[in-house]
């Protein structure tokens, strides 16, 4: 099986030949909600740690071809931005998420379409296209080997991104069908990442490679830089070294009839999603009561939730994020649940640590994983009963546009409370009429 | 076995505490050797096809930290010229070899040392040690999984490189235990390299990459880029992932006691190593006779060499160094074994081509894969039996220092014939004396 011949052919075919045209209106738009849940989410990484560590390393040797780093000041060039626009992105975890595969496609391919768009003159639906295809790509390449490539430690979202930056890379260079195998057949020999390096900063450095190297596979291939014609299913390629037994006819099968990107949910919070359900219901609570009166909270959900969230003790907020404990708590306090109150200083928080031990948790296998129900009982005796079928970025409750703004502005004003993301938002909500998308990343950065 | 601890930190720990008083002389020497080795392919290399495209793309994004590349004019930052001199070294599959590995450890690692060498005041003793001890790190973590990873399509010098070129510039930047170990985890998430990629220019990206991205895990480990404590045996890192059974002591078994780069070797032909004892034979005779003579060529070895090398038509200069027909032939008329002998206009000389067909190939298990004898008839009907027991390069009969500058110089002829690498050979010599080797690499460069 694994010799399959034109398993690499048939996608760069695809790529080659998919237009506009091909893309139904549905799709054409969950790219663009993509795209600003894709700004939000770099602009609420864009200030940590990794991406400003390897900024400040890769501007050392940077020069030429010069592009916007989300959120920052500083142009870096062109693979250096794709790197860090894909690290910042994915850094907090807050990412879209293809659920079959768990891939996070949009921190790979964004950032490397979005790069090329900043050089060239392309339009609206040329960067949406090749958007629409690179997510594509990622996600029928994971799809083949999921969940046993995930679970033997590689970081999916990186080995697989990076075959999706070069086929959206490539699409906007208008590579042609050898090439784009080239292209292909580089992001192969580049795919690296591992789960090991979650919850440090070294994941970022496989998440940002994917877009740059993706990237570069496409340049180079259009540049003549040949490679083998079945990097994919050749008996010494992709997935015989990276997988046990692929499934390689799911990765070609109705190819162009529908889209993995309609598959793709996105979070409202920054945390386990099996704690979503329980803040939609704090949050709901809060917006009509004051934290102060609270002095008990019991949460009810699926199995699942005290498994993997039953943690009232956490010290950082890395930890946070998978404590329904301190996610009850900074919710009660701040009546939020974003990046701010998921770090160590919010972890810290006299009043968010009073409120923690008043959390307690109730397994109930009636529940859904994207269902809850929290009872809030005030210091005047009163239980509030609130529940949550179907949490709010799930598949049964997508978010809105509107909660995707929401969320893009929400990070914005983290970084910089006077920066107007108005403009940016209506560019991508516009980017099917856009003659000219050059301009599109600097609206990401504060002025 | 895949969760004990240490292995990383206990490798960490050995880069940190070796001192150049720890290294024998003789080990001290053979660095030299690898090194002008080095210097020799990638000369050889320079000029070819993926390092014009590379350089090409690179210097478009390139800046800062501007450093040479062996051989050309051109100079481009550190990171650049590391990818670069790395997949120049390898491109002619002409490096040295440690053999229980078939890990080309030179490649990844020297590019790395020498670009910081270049950046920074460095002694020739401080390059020396960090390059041995790359190429002994290297050589350990490919020594637990070969050769099983390697049959499973990972490119070995690839994927164990980036760990070498990490270790190597870890030590020249005098990083700490715990930052080692983050250069190590950043080193294994980065590792990659297919197989599948060999005889391709794509198999230059994952070459190029392990000597850049181990250079710049360095870089990112010395700026507190922070990873997990065990990337290499943790539950998902490294071994998990990229290895089926690894045998993990072997990894840190008698650290310091003996240096792998001892059991490297060098090539004195740019072809299949079966060949090297017939070329032996070949140009032993070729010396004292003309080419003209000769009427028919009868090759006897170890059935290997038929197995492998009996190739009477081929077409191209990489099918050409699989061919023993052809390296005969090659050798009776030009007189050498280089480069320039396995080039795709060498192959289609009429002078070659017709010699080729006289070639016989016969086969004899009475031989090693090292032996061979050789009888060539000549027009006056006298036949000349030559045999060579143990070709030159192998274990038993090394490349002499006098043969790895002749490898050198005919490679640098090759690029530029009136280029004088007097200088850069009594460089690498003197090195252990040398107070600032900042200008080593750009004497490897014609003036």
């Amino acid at each position: 099986m694994l010799d399959q011949p034109g398993v690499t052919k048939s996608l760069a075919r695809f790529i080659v030949a998919t237009r506009w045209d091909d893309i139904p209106s549905q799709v054409r738009h969950q790219a663009k909600r993509s795209l600003i849940n894709f700004f939000a989410v770099a602009l609420a990484g864009c200030r940590t740690g990794p991406v400003e560590i390897a900024l400040r390393s890769l501007a050392e040797f940077s020069g030429g071809k010069l592009v916007t780093v989300v959120g920052r000041s500083e142009r870096i060039d062109a693979l250096g931005a794709a790197f860090l626009n894909a690290a910042g992105a994915n850094v907090h975890d807050y990412c879209d998420t293809h659920l079959r595969t768990v891939i996070h496609p949009t921190a790979p391919v964004a950032p490397a379409v979005l790069a090329l768009a900043e050089l060239r003159r392309l339009s609206g639906p040329d960067l949406l296209l090749a958007f629409i295809l690179g997510n594509e790509i990622a996600a029928r390449i994971g799809l083949a080997i999921s969940p046993s490539h995930y679970s033997r430690g590689w970081h999916i979202t990186s080995t697989c991104g990076v075959f999706g930056a070069a086929a959206g890379s490539g699409k906007l260079l208008a590579l042609d069908e050898r090439q784009m195998v080239w292209a292909l057949g580089a992001a192969a020999t580049q795919s690296s990442g591992l789960c090991e390096c979650l919850g440090t900063p070294a994941k970022s450095l496989s998440v940002g490679n994917a877009a740059r190297n993706g990237l570069w596979s496409a340049l180079l291939a259009q540049q003549g830089f040949a490679g083998p014609p079945e990097p994919l299913a050749g008996a010494q390629g992709f997935y015989h070294a990276l997988a046990e037994t692929p499934d390689l006819p799911v990765v070609t099968a109705g190819l162009g009839e529908g889209w993995e990107i309609m598959a793709t949910s996105y979070k409202p919070y920054p945390c386990g999603f099996v704690i979503h359900p329980v803040l939609d219901c704090v949050l709901d609570w809060r917006r009509d009561h004051p934290a102060a009166e609270v002095v008990r909270i019991v949460v009810r959900g699926n199995p699942l939730l005290s498994a993997r969230t039953d943690r009232p003790d956490v010290s950082t907020g890395r930890e946070a994020q998978v404590s329904v404990q301190h996610a009850v708590a900074a919710a009660l306090v701040t009546g939020k649940a974003g990046i701010d109150q998921f770090t160590d200083a919010c972890v810290r928080d006299p009043g968010v640590l009073a409120l923690r031990s008043k959390v307690e948790v109730s397994r109930d296998s009636a529940f859904s994983t994207i269902a809850a129900a929290v009872e809030i009982t005030t210091a005047d005796g009163a239980i509030h009963r609130l529940s949550q079928p179907a949490a709010r970025g799930s598949d049964a409750n997508p978010m809105s546009d509107a909660d995707l703004e929401d969320k893009l502005r929400a990070a914005a004003a983290g970084w910089n409370p006077r920066y107007d993301t108005a403009p940016l938002i209506d560019a991508v909500w516009t980017l099917d009429t856009s003659a000219d998308v050059s301009g599109l990343a600097s609206l990401a950065v504060p002025r």
